[in-house]
């Protein structure tokens, strides 16, 4: 229907209406992955209505409570969580309006998950006998849920798995892609349990303008840069789903189970569909699901059902498995344990985490060192001031620099890398040489992936994406 | 929300809503299988609501066309179909307020089909070589789509395969449950093509209050009645959706390619689900469709996307393969024709079709002679009259009188079939000895059944159901 600038409500009702439908436009408009310039100017929209909402009632807009009565509670997961806020973080978009990036403690309130705090991490130190991962030490994964039990049990001798996974919309992955692998091979290392990769081609053809063989074909490619990061082949399984449906009549089981407790008013809430989205988009997050359930990998776990699924991811996920979460106990299996990390932002700054479609907002896998130096010194958003004078008598901003940013994911070194904070901030150490710092660190780790990546033959891919016993101790 | 019974809509725009959320009323009702009782009545209400439209506007209600303006098109096919007619149909409900049955030359316009007349039937004569099966003389299967083309494509040399499936909602299957099966077997044999038979035990664990693991037993369990039909096992295979969706990466590949052409609006109105139902039941007619495509069984036909597939149902289950028809094209599969049954009557009359969760209104393929004998003597409705000195002066109605339907399904001899309805309608023949001549028609079918399926073995079920090769030419 066409907009009508000119008709103003003129009742609480009218106004409430009008939200209501403009609710509905920005999921839409999200959903249907359009220009971020028309989805910005749509949530302008609503959020001069909600004003003009409260000046009229003196109420807070709510979906679900017309103006007249309160006594309908709306879903705590609605779509239009995140639509009035600064950030906005679904499993399709991430951005924020804020370069220092998304404001992740208040997400934490939001989605109801725990800090990852350091008793935590003194915590997993302690029982994994570690030093725990620079990504727990700096708050890169800052959020989880359940892992005080999962270590509980651990130390009981009741042991977990891993579950992670990626979605292979290209060929191309990014640095930023690596994260929640180089974190999973550590937890894999330090407590010498099995895992599960699930490389959702499905969900690929479903969202993007691509074939069924492409996506396959994207997933095949990914888990040779999966498998560069060093996974055991004998504790590691990674699947694509369009093969595994196909494999395994427990997963499909699974997966129609999850289907039947969840309902579209559901789905809506917590991932914003609307009416003209495909059922297969509908009924997806059900795909997602089922990896957090041992029973559906019977190579792997021999029919048991009762072993505890740990899923680091980025919080983006998280979506998916509070859904999980709610319909586990419904159907007689354990709630995924979780590990969230924050994003890895584009070079241009925090306000977007890195994406693969956007080839200057990344340094890709296969780039060769005179690339990434040439991007990093392009592209890569400086807290810096605009002159040396003027750095070297006010310091820099490391909280909103780029470069800085990559270091506390890359720099193994905790000293140095609060030393490089101090002397930018002082005005002591120079952007260029924070970019060279970078440089230097990103070129060897992105080199030695290409050595590694090439060493994977097509013989290991199928290897480590064949249905099979692994090797581990429950 | 609350009816409000003494609010009256003034507007037609009041009206129109009203009628709106009325039928959003009748549709969640059926989808929630509520009481006959309380469907009926809110149809009653719906039908007065519409009469009261016309009165106000002149104009019929329409579904998706507001009082003020008629630009809006509706779907060809919405949910609203159906409702205010006195017949009721769809693949969870039939029922009709017609002693006669659903008026099936209304259905084939509403549908959108064509009629199977003499010429068709003469057609499949010449081409098979074969007198016609009883079910295409006697009008039991009335209707289809494309059959012409098939039979043109078999004068060149191009054969097709025929798909047809149950669900399998209980272990008791009931004489109305072996008429697709007897004339698909009837195809078969003169055609001499392969067959494929979906048991959509994932449906029925979507749909009813049931677990996997029964719905799954219940499938293999009909597996043996439908074995006992004697159908060809070179010729066919039989599959569980729980087994053959973790069985085969090419029918969930299909399963996807369908999901991503079919959005919740369409299934919101060609099946009438709403937002409450599961995801699974909102993807799941993407599961129904996917043996349309020769594809999705690559063991059969070798990865040949081409071959033309032919589906024998009864009438109710046409909105699946509309569905499916639509979406052919849109993923480059060829569309399925169709050739559908009417409904076999309960005893207590064809106002609804036998149902096996009312032991009343079914005789079983368990039933023991004696027990056919009762029912039919105690519940089958008759069309004759109260004493046998009106019956024999005014004579029976054969159109109403379910004994006699039963005979236009089982009797094979015509002259002997017209010769019971002459008598019948005459008053020559009395209710009790034409109830006498079906008990003596159905008890040796249903004897014969029991004979044949004790001698089905669980490894004649394994073979059936292990996906391989066929042996057919195309």
């Amino acid at each position: 229907m066409p907009d009508c600038p000119g008709e103003e409500a003129r009742t609480p009702m009218e106004l409430y209406e009008k939200l209501n439908s403009q609710g509905d436009t920005v999921r839409s408009l999200k959903a249907a992955k359009a220009e971020k310039a028309e989805i910005d100017s749509a949530i302008q929209l609503l959020l001069k209505l909600k004003v003009d909402y409260k000046q009229m009632t003196g109420q807070e807009y709510k979906a679900g409570c017309p103006p007249s009565e309160n006594s309908v509670i709306p879903d705590n997961e609605t779509a239009a969580d995140g639509v009035i806020d600064e950030d906005n973080v679904d499993p399709w978009n991430v951005s924020t309006t804020n370069a220092k990036g998304v404001d992740y403690d208040k997400l934490i309130v939001r989605f109801g998950s725990s800090k990852i705090d350091k008793e935590l991490v003194d915590r997993i130190e302690k029982v994994s006998g570690q030093k725990a991962h620079r990504f727990l030490r700096r708050g890169i994964f800052f959020s989880h849920r359940d892992m005080h039990q999962v270590l509980d049990a651990f130390e009981k001798q009741k042991s977990f798995y891993l579950y992670t996974g990626r979605g292979p919309s290209s060929q191309a992955m990014h640095v930023g892609h690596l994260i929640p692998f180089i974190f999973t091979k550590w937890l894999q290392d330090v407590f010498d349990i099995p895992l599960v990769i699930q490389l959702t081609d499905d969900e690929k053809y479903l969202w993007k303008d691509l074939t069924l063989e492409d996506c396959h074909r994207f997933a095949v490619e990914n888990a040779k840069d999966i498998i560069a990061c060093g996974f055991d082949v004998n504790k590691t399984f990674i699947f694509s789903d369009l093969d595994y449906m196909g494999a395994s009549p427990e997963f499909y089981r699974n997966v129609v189970k999850i289907q039947k407790h969840v309902t579209f008013n559901q789905v809506k809430g917590i991932f914003g569909f609307t009416d003209s989205d495909c059922i297969g988009k509908i009924s997806f997050p059900a795909i997602q699901a089922a990896p957090s359930f041992s029973s559906s990998f019977s190579q792997i776990f021999g029919g048991r059902k009762d072993v505890q699924c740990l899923i680091p991811c980025a919080i983006d996920q998280d979506p998916y498995f509070r859904m999980t979460r709610d319909v586990a106990p419904r159907i007689g299996y354990p709630k995924p344990a979780l590990l969230h990390s924050t994003f890895f932002p584009a070079l241009q700054g925090a306000q977007t985490k890195m994406s693969a479609s956007d080839a200057n907002s990344s340094i890709f896998l296969t780039d060769t060192p005179k690339q990434i130096k040439s991007k990093v010194n392009k592209h890569a958003f400086s807290g810096g001031k605009d002159t040396i004078e003027e750095h070297r008598k006010h310091g820099g901003n490391a909280d909103v620099d780029v470069s800085f940013m990559y270091l506390t994911f890359f720099l193994e070194d905790d000293e140095q890398l609060e030393k490089i904070k101090q002397d930018y901030t002082s005005g002591a150490l120079l952007t260029g040489e924070l970019k060279k710092t970078l440089i230097e660190t990103l070129q060897p780790i992105i080199s030695q992936h290409q050595e590694r990546r090439k060493q994977v033959t097509d013989e290991m891919v199928q290897q480590f994406m064949t249905p099979r016993p692994l090797n581990f101790k429950l």
